[in-house]
Parts: C-alpha cells; sequence; structure tokens
C-alpha cells in the first residue's frame, strides 16, 4: 500500500494544533494586561502549514519514536518560533508589511509595543515548552533531559545569531542575492537554519543514533534550502534565474531523498514531504 | 573575619566579564551582516552591576556547589536576558529613551531594525549558553542534564508572558500603580521575576535539595521586589509614598536574611547583598 502523505499530514496537523491552542492560556480567563495573550494567540493560532513541527514529527518517526505528549511539544514549540519571527519581520521597523496570510499583522491589531512583545512572549515560551516535555519524558524514563537540553540548544542555535536572525540582518543590511551561491546562503540562514534544527529537534528527542542524526542533519539542511528555492519561485519572474532555482530544487530534494537511504518504512513520512516539495519544481 | 563582600563581588563579576566577553563573537574576525554582533556587544558589555548572575553565583555557593565553568555559564546566562530586555524597552515604541548609563541606546546607534534583532539574539542566545553548560556538566557528572534543562525552563517561565515581558506590557497598557499593592503585582513581574529566577537557576544548577530551593526561591523574590522598591526610592519625590516603600524594603530584605537561616556560611555572599539592600532604606 503506497504511503498515504495526506493522511499523516491531517493527523498530525490536528495533534499539533491541539498542543498550540491547549497550552496557550484563554486571555478572557485570565488578566492579559495590554492585551498580551491576545496578541499571541492572534498570530500563533492563525491558519498555517504547522510544516516546522511536522518535519520534527516526521524525523522523529523516522528513528522509530513513539510520538509521545513529550515529543508533540517539543516540535510544536518550533512553531512558536517561526511565528515569533514572522511577528518582529512584518514590524514597520523591519519589512513593514500590513498583511499576512490574509489577515491584518500582529502590530496593525495590536500595535508595535504589543508586537514587539508578543514576539518576545512567543521566543522565551518556546524554551518553557521544551523544558516542560524534558520534565515530562525524564519522568518517564530517567536520562531523557540530556536530549531534551541537546533539543534547546539546537533550536538557540538555529534561531538565534548565527541562524536566523542573522539571516534575518543580511536581508535588511545586505543588496538582494544576485547568484544562486549567495542566495543559498541567505537561505540557510534565514529559512534554512529553522527547518535543520525542526529535523535535528525530532531526531535527537526521538533519540537518534549519531549516524541517524548525521544523514538526518543533512536531509533538514537540504529540505530547508530547497523550501526557499521553491517560495521563490512562486515569486519570480526572470526565466533564467527561475530555470536555475527549478534545477537546484530538483537537486536538493533528490539529495534529500537519498539521505534517507539506511531508514526503514519509517521514514515514509521525510521521504514523501521532500518528494512532494521537489514536485513543485 | 567578617564576610568582605566587596571582595567577593569584584572577584565573581570579573569571572562574569569574562564569560560575557569571552562568548560572544568578535566582530572584526568574523562576517557580521548588519553590524549585529557589534549591537549585541555593545549592549551587553557596557558596565553594569551584573547582579541577577552575581545572585545566581551567591545562590550556588549557598548550596555547597563549586563555582565551575557550568555554573558560570548558566549564570552570566541571565545577563543576556535582562540585557535583551533594556534594549527592547528602550525602543521608540517602547518607553522610546536615548540615552542608558550615560550612552546612547541600541537603536540610537544602530538603528530601531538592528536594536530589535539584537535583544532577539540576547535572549536566544541565553538558551544557547544554559544548553551548553548543561552539556558541560552532564560530561562531567551524568544526570547534570536535568538539572539545567529545569534552570532553562525557570528562565523562560520568568522572561516571558507570565513574567518579565507581561510586567512590561502592563506597564506599558496601564495607569501607573498607585498603592503599594499595585506596585509590588508591577515590579513582581517587570523585575522580581528574573531576580526569583536567578537566585532559582544558581540554586537549582548548584544542586539544591527541595527545602534548600524553596528557601532559596523565598529569598529571590523578595530580593526582587525589594530591589525595585529601592530603584523606586531613588526616583521618588513624593514624602508618604517614599517613607511606606522605605518600610517595605526594610521589610523584604529582613524577610530574605531570614529566608536563609537554615543555612551556614556558605549563604554569607547572599545574606550580605541582602543586608546592602536594606540599607538603602
Amino acid at each position: 500500500m503506497p504511503f498515504d502523505l495526506d493522511a499523516w499530514l491531517a493527523t498530525r496537523r490536528a495533534e499539533i494544533e491541539s498542543v498550540l491552542n491547549d497550552r496557550l492560556p484563554q486571555p478572557e480567563r485570565i488578566d492579559d494586561p495590554g492585551r498580551l495573550v491576545e496578541a499571541v494567540r492572534y498570530s500563533l493560532l492563525s491558519p498555517g502549514k504547522r510544516l516546522r513541527p511536522l518535519l520534527g514529527l516526521a524525523a522523529a518517526q523516522a528513528v522509530g519514536a513513539q510520538l509521545t505528549p513529550a515529543v508533540r511539544l517539543s516540535t510544536s514549540a518550533i512553531e512558536l518560533v517561526h511565528c515569533y519571527s514572522l511577528v518582529h519581520d512584518d514590524l514597520p521597523a523591519m519589512d513593514d508589511d500590513d498583511m499576512r496570510r490574509g489577515r491584518p499583522t500582529n502590530h496593525k491589531v495590536f500595535g508595535d509595543a504589543v508586537a514587539i512583545l508578543a514576539g518576545d512572549a512567543l521566543l522565551t515560551l518556546a524554551f518553557a515548552w521544551v523544558a516542560q516535555a524534558g520534565a515530562l519524558a525524564e519522568q518517564e524514563c530517567a536520562g531523557q533531559a540530556a536530549n531534551y537540553l541537546q533539543a534547546s540548544g539546537v533550536l538557540a542555535q538555529a534561531s538565534g545569531m548565527s541562524g536566523m536572525v542573522r539571516g534575518q540582518a543580511r536581508d535588511l543590511g545586505e543588496p538582494a542575492p544576485t547568484t544562486l551561491a549567495q542566495a543559498d546562503q541567505l537561505h540557510l540562514e534565514k529559512t534554512g537554519a529553522l527547518f535543520r534544527a525542526a529535523v535535528e529537534i525530532g531526531a535527537v528527542v526521538g533519540g537518534a543514533s549519531p549516524a541517524q542524526l548525521a544523514s538526518l542533519v543533512r536531509f533538514g539542511q537540504a529540505y530547508g534550502v530547497a523550501f526557499q528555492h521553491a517560495d521563490d519561485l512562486a515569486d519570480n519572474e526572470h526565466p533564467a534565474l527561475a530555470d536555475m532555482a527549478r534545477q537546484r530544487l530538483t537537486d536538493l530534494t533528490s539529495q534529500a531523498v537519498r539521505d534517507l537511504d539506511g531508514f526503514g518504512d519509517e521514514a515514509m513520512p521525510l521521504r514523501a514531504l521532500a518528494a512532494a516539495l521537489g514536485h513543485q519544481a
């Protein structure tokens, strides 16, 4: 029987939405100064593909892990980091965007100050969730805390000034890339780092062996850069650059699938995710 | 021989400055897009009291811990969180401050976009440091990772939307407190949460027993609220409110010292820090 990616995605997405919704306080039930919690919920619970947590879950599954509450909580934390980066990137001082996914951006609804704080709160909460997930896992099985601490470090490294934040600083401070190599570098930092981290986090909390981890990190890195090329393709109107990006997307997703050669049927979701991305070429 | 707080502070401060300086990349030695690393160093390495890491080290010492590189790194991470909060609070969209400690604020030097990103980078880096510290400690002694993961969770809870960020949202969104109870609530969130976390983190990574931890959390909470009353006293021109705040400061620091009754000479730095704060009444 062929693997049904859509069914897998629908099940996993529902689990992620439950975590995101249930773990956030309800602003109408608490004292919510400055509508901070409302602002956090507004951006986090707006419809999204949840691709980063999905990749994390697929990676955990690829190494044979059960998708326990601790695994779900720690991979859902990656969505908080992604969401914070969108809220801050949309600010007037940054990309100055008024709309995102058909809705007014956070700062248009809640003001710049609350949008800055909501982003800060989302970023911070991500690390709280990873710590909570680790405490849960440690209760089940002593020694698990070390994996979750490692996952927390992976998330921090990928998000900060050697990853996503650095990419955003490069995007704001330097001219747009004119070569594929420059575009790759920018994509690697700005988008790729968090995709790679999502796969790595899933693998680490899933208990990957060192060899499995190395393969999955390569997979995650290729997937992340490929994703951004696919995203650019949708916007890119220059035919010559588009052809190059299309070729690069095909190459990267093929490589990503080959990185999974040593894995069994448990890696079907990851393989199918990479193949689906390659089909956008 | 009476305890020499000044000598203790000078030694510990030099250790903290080393961590802060050595762990950050040198912008002139790397590709630093948007002067992001330069902006991070500008704010973090400007002269400061380093009171939160000092409290963390004093708490670790109070429970008999050696001040190992892992303990120093994890407590220094608290300064990154404090520094991020200053950089973001100074932004035009927030408190709009041009000067801090006699120097132009981060956004005045590097622009709003880079200041937002520098704050994001500092916050993220704090969690990277706690994870690195935990990996170091785990190498020395298996099982330590659980303590550092707990410390990471304490830092996240205190900084986020149930602590410091919530306090800042309250400060921006609500009228200034008119009663001591309202002032206490605001101080507890905006300043007290991170002071309490500093003491708790030091205790946790130092291997505190549950009873020691409970006493030290009470100490940290009292110290944090007392600190903000002392800070307000310096500004407060209304004599009746100042008298009340002075009494509250004396009460809180006395309580904090009593919270350390069960500790031996190892708690001298913490006792002396609380006494020094009480003398500002």
